[in-house]
């Protein structure tokens, strides 16, 4: 691999159930050249979701897939080295949408600027990011939490339900994590301030979410569906509002297993509200400016599960599809000149 | 069985499954004396409805279920015997919950007079009633359909879904009705001016649904779940909308089955709500004032199937959960002194 080369991760195909790591290719191919009214940027920073599960499936969704032989989608943290865009200056970092690789040509529609004073680069990949945005939008717009009420949220310990919880705990709301193990229940309810954590490979999800909700569930943050929601929704109260943000449990699955019996929406006159982040543009402004308050105030804690080379990419988000990761999931790509 | 007395059908078993006649008994008792601040009321309507079997279920509900050895409950259009209320005077008719009952007191709480000049009795009890206001307020408030989107309704040609059809029309949506016979497809095209129906019977549902809404469906309110609600979730557009209202396919399970995956909420930013009726009296003013132009004007029509006689309430209960009435099913208990 040299410095003059564009490193690039492509699909090469279609994976049937959980992917392999030969779904992917690595590449190299030569530095493109932006054109009039394009940039160039180098990825510093590349952000793996599991949303990503469904852009390689050819199943319908909220966006096109990958091509076959394209690079990998991915938001990504980078540096402008060529701009022929009057807003942009060589050496600004931004938010852009590189994908899988180390340099990306861009027109600049749904880029924004960095000011690396204000927070660590990654963070606008994650609590100050889409995810940040996923998880304020989706709680607070359709979730409409009260003071003195539970919130529940599945995949707690990740970049989304982490910021729940602590978003939940801030208007007042005992908040609720599930996760994938002991490590991560201890560090929502010990670090992040929820007030109780279920682990649910280890425990039984219906008495557990019991114990955990004495006055019955109001709000569930669902990252998962599955399971999670099939015993949540047993014990949701009167109006409770259920934000459908992820079906993680079922990324993988080659045919869509069945959903829940909805008696209990009736029974409880309660809701179910497909989300997607790309519909809430335009609340970016009001989030940045509460989550960057609350980090500072240090009412939001951050975590970051940073992996080293594009090379490990394809393997760590097989991984984060089986909640391997800890944190939010990044992949430095190439040196972040802010640290030292 | 004498005019002095009160003729009362008490529910004696819990059924398992599908109810039998045998869960029933009729009894006579005499007729009860209003206490002050009650009145006496003779009953000449009873409704039927599939809500009925949720409240003879021990399960959770909205309401207590009926203690066995009970009255059954139900809506009923009265005439009044005997007043001890200022509001009330004996001749009085009114929509009271008499049950399944010739005789009942009430303490005039939730009771309306009705104008015998306004519309037939009966009405009250379906598309100037209860189920006219869950059609209505589902439809409105949480279905909110726009001029040019295509409504699909299960259980069409019933008391509520007849109106739903009726209500979308009126606000300039294609109207698809689901059915179970050609007779009814045949109803609520021809004489209510759906614009096409599914006879789930004899029809494969998600090809029908296909063909019937070419433009996808926006609003899909939904009395039935299972199956149909499983096909329309497979051919929901972006930010459809529904009103979940009744779940008649699985009343008489005696193991709630599977609801539908729900990706294709997260794909289409959709919504499920549960509604109940009783949540929306405050609605009440505007829809009889609106149902009632509409009637006169034509622009609802409006199908009874008339029982006579409380003898005959448990068997055709028990078959309206099969779908067998045609029509909103009413037990006529009395004369009706306002008919020649």
């Amino acid at each position: 691999m040299s410095e003059s080369k564009n490193l690039q991760v492509l699909l090469k195909n279609r994976p049937q159930g959980e992917p392999k790591v030969s779904d992917f290719a690595k590449v190299e191919n030569s530095i493109p050249e932006p054109a009039d009214g394009e940039l160039l940027s180098r990825t510093i920073y590349l952000s793996l979701d599991p949303y990503m599960r469904g852009r390689i499936s050819a199943k319908e969704s909220y966006a096109d897939p990958v091509e076959l032989d394209s690079v990998m989608v991915g938001a990504t943290v980078s540096q402008v080295v060529q701009s022929n865009l009057p807003q942009f200056s060589e050496g600004d970092f931004i938010v852009d949408y590189n994908g899988w690789q180390t340099y990306g040509v861009s027109n600049g529609k749904g880029i924004r600027k960095l000011d690396p004073e204000q927070a660590p680069l990654s963070y606008a990949l994650g609590v100050m990011g889409m995810p940040g945005l996923t998880a304020y939008c989706a709680l607070l717009d359709i979730g409409q939490p009260q003071a003195g009420e539970t919130v529940v949220v599945s995949a707690a310990s990740g970049a989304v339900g982490s910021v729940v919880g602590q978003i939940a705990k801030i208007k007042g709301c005992r908040a609720v994590g599930v996760v994938g193990s002991d490590e991560k229940c201890n560090y929502i309810v010990n670090e992040l301030g929820f007030d109780s954590c279920i682990n649910r490979k280890t425990q039984e999800l219906y008495p557990a979410l019991k114990e955990a909700c004495p006055d019955g569930i109001d709000v569930y943050f669902d990252n998962t569906a599955g399971a999670i929601l099939e015993a949540v929704m047993q014990q949701i109260n009167l109006g409770a509002r259920i934000p459908l943000v992820g079906l993680i449990s079922q990324y993988n699955a080659t045919n869509l297993p069945p959903g829940p019996n909805l008696m209990p929406l009736l029974v409880k006159r309660a809701l179910i509200k497909g989300f997607l982040v790309a519909d809430y543009q335009d609340r970016l402004k009001a989030f940045l400016s509460d989550v960057s308050g609350w980090i500072r105030d240090g009412q939001i804690k951050y975590k970051e599960d940073v992996v080293e080379g594009l090379d490990k990419a394809a393997r760590v988000f097989i991984g984060q599809l089986q909640g391997e990761n800890f944190g939010k999931l990044i992949v430095r790509v190439s040196p972040d000149p802010t640290k030292k």
